[in-house]
């Protein structure tokens, strides 16, 4: 990344475009990002506020933390939130920007790779509620995305896998030949992370741009989550598996629902045996009983992509182009789970 | 108001457009209008959910308690939520509605005066926070508003009188000579009613379409309210004063800012005489010592629609048209406050 991520922020602080400028943090950006983020954008005032690390966190409690402390430093209309970490970071930074004073203007600066290809990009933010991921939430989109590699170094390596699961997504879900599934095959998973950043986050604003309230097209970036959410929020409640990373949960749900697309829709199963190849090389294997299964089939139901108690999956054709609205069977489901399985 | 207001609300529900129907009501308006509205909308089914009646209670336990019941009772994308209310409800549900994930449809059925002229429209949904009013919000259209003056015969004449305060500020920011204040001085405030609420209700919504965001014209809207906003946010934190309806603290609002305007715009002093004989017929007049009225002036600096400090008011000028982020000195808000109390 050559150009100046940082112009356009500079740019609005020189020409006093907000009367105040805060930056959010938790406990590991504070510490591992927060003097890079100020040296690189050569930000001169501002006020810091920290909260928890942690999906556990990414609740109302925290929104109300961060309201007052935006209210007792006075934060007006014309002040800039500037959400400086992960992905529960940013979803949750949006929503209370989006909400203090019916809306001030953020930005979001993602610092781990799941937050620079996905998770900060598209407007979509908000908190889990009862249990259930991004329960609440409004679409808002930040100001702007500073996509910086930089913030990686301090990631461990489990972090930083993480966003390859929305890589791969992305790389189903891209109309050129230079990025798709074939092509990622071929790159260095950490010497060519600038290069797919870049490429890879531009597939998901592609599709949002067209699409912002994913009434239609946007629809097609479930691609994977409605088994991967599902799966994400059971081993949140249950104490029988351990509780996964977004990333590695939706790497189950992108085998499982690339396999029902085989099944399906005639979508290449040679494909979905490469992408279960390669990622049992940098994921662990999930085991999961059938009563377990059950489970989380259930919890489908609830996901919010799903309406009047069915339950809808996008999925690929033959030609790996997305199909959305597609109805699955309870028995489809238990089959692919037997692919992943075995 | 001849024509079905239900119509809308009637042929989506026949359509099936909504997977469910929630309706959001309050003590009062359980009691006293839910029967007459689902009578009226031909509703046959529709989950209820009852909150606490009155402003202490637009905060974010009452959002917590209103998105679980929406969950608990499996509300998704395509639920409708039903806000049958005053103000605060309306608010209060617009609110809900538009962050429970990330938005679903809502229509509103305003039940007060106050709500069918002014609360209910617009889009400006909120909750209070830290005793400040509407300081977590987004900006979401209802689908609908249901302006049906049937609800408005169980009101108190208090509660009734609470809407007039809008009325008289709608009346002083529109164009044509049919909508004026000296129009409206000669209508019959109760036999007119439908008359009034249709006219006077279009003024906010003509200027909302052009700039629904309040990024620039729509501001003309908080005339009287920089103060009034204050004084009523002051009511409700003060043991000295009485707890202020929105409509006595705004019909203040206007007659000091309109004072100002003859003081700082050559606005004529004689309209604002006019105003404030009317008012006098209608509202109790608020004491406010020199202590108090400084306790006022503080709070102002708070007010979400101030930025950096200073306070900004929408003043009219000699012919009558609103102009926009006028500064105002103590001295000259202590002279309106002068003006009011003589």
């Amino acid at each position: 990344m050559k150009e100046d991520q940082y112009s356009l922020l500079k740019e609005k602080i020189k020409s006093k475009d907000f009367n105040s400028v805060f930056v959010l943090v938790d406990e590991n950006t504070d510490k591992h990002c927060l003097d890079v983020f100020i040296n690189k954008s050569s930000i001169e005032e501002y006020n810091k506020i920290i909260i928890k690390a942690g999906e556990e966190n990414k609740n109302i409690d925290t929104c109300i933390q961060i309201w007052k402390e935006l209210n007792l430093q006075k934060a007006d209309r014309k002040s800039l939130l500037i959400n400086l970490g992960g992905g529960v970071l940013t979803d949750i930074g949006g929503f209370v920007a989006s909400t203090y004073l019916r809306g001030i203007k953020f930005i979001n600066v993602p610092t781990t790779l799941l937050g620079m290809v996905d998770a900060a990009h598209g407007g979509k933010t908000g908190i889990d509620f009862l249990n259930l991921k991004n329960q609440i939430g409004v679409f808002s989109m930040p100001i702007d995305v500073i996509l910086d590699s930089t913030y990686l170094k301090t990631l461990s390596k489990e972090e930083y896998l993480n966003g390859y699961a929305e890589i791969f997504k992305h790389s189903f879900l891209s109309d050129s030949e230079e990025i798709s599934f074939n092509s990622l095959l071929n790159l260095d998973f950490f010497k060519d992370v600038d290069f797919i950043i870049k490429k890879y986050s531009e597939v998901k604003n592609r599709i949002v741009k067209i699409d912002k309230y994913e009434s239609d097209i946007r629809k097609v970036l479930n691609l994977g989550h409605t088994i991967g959410h599902a799966l994400e929020s059971y081993s949140h409640i249950s104490n029988n598996i351990k509780t996964l990373k977004h990333g590695e949960a939706i790497i189950v749900g992108l085998i499982t629902e690339l396999y029902i697309s085989a099944i399906q829709n005639n979508f290449p199963l040679i494909t979905v045996d490469k992408l279960k190849e390669i990622s049992s090389k940098y994921f662990e294997k999930i085991n999961l009983s059938d009563d377990q299964l059950e489970q989380i089939f259930d919890l489908m139901i609830f996901d919010k992509k799903n309406n009047n108690g069915m339950v809808y999956f996008v999925l690929l054709d033959e030609n790996g182009k997305p199909l959305t609205d597609q109805k699955v069977e309870k028995k489809v489901f238990v089959d692919a789970f037997d692919y992943y399985r075995n």
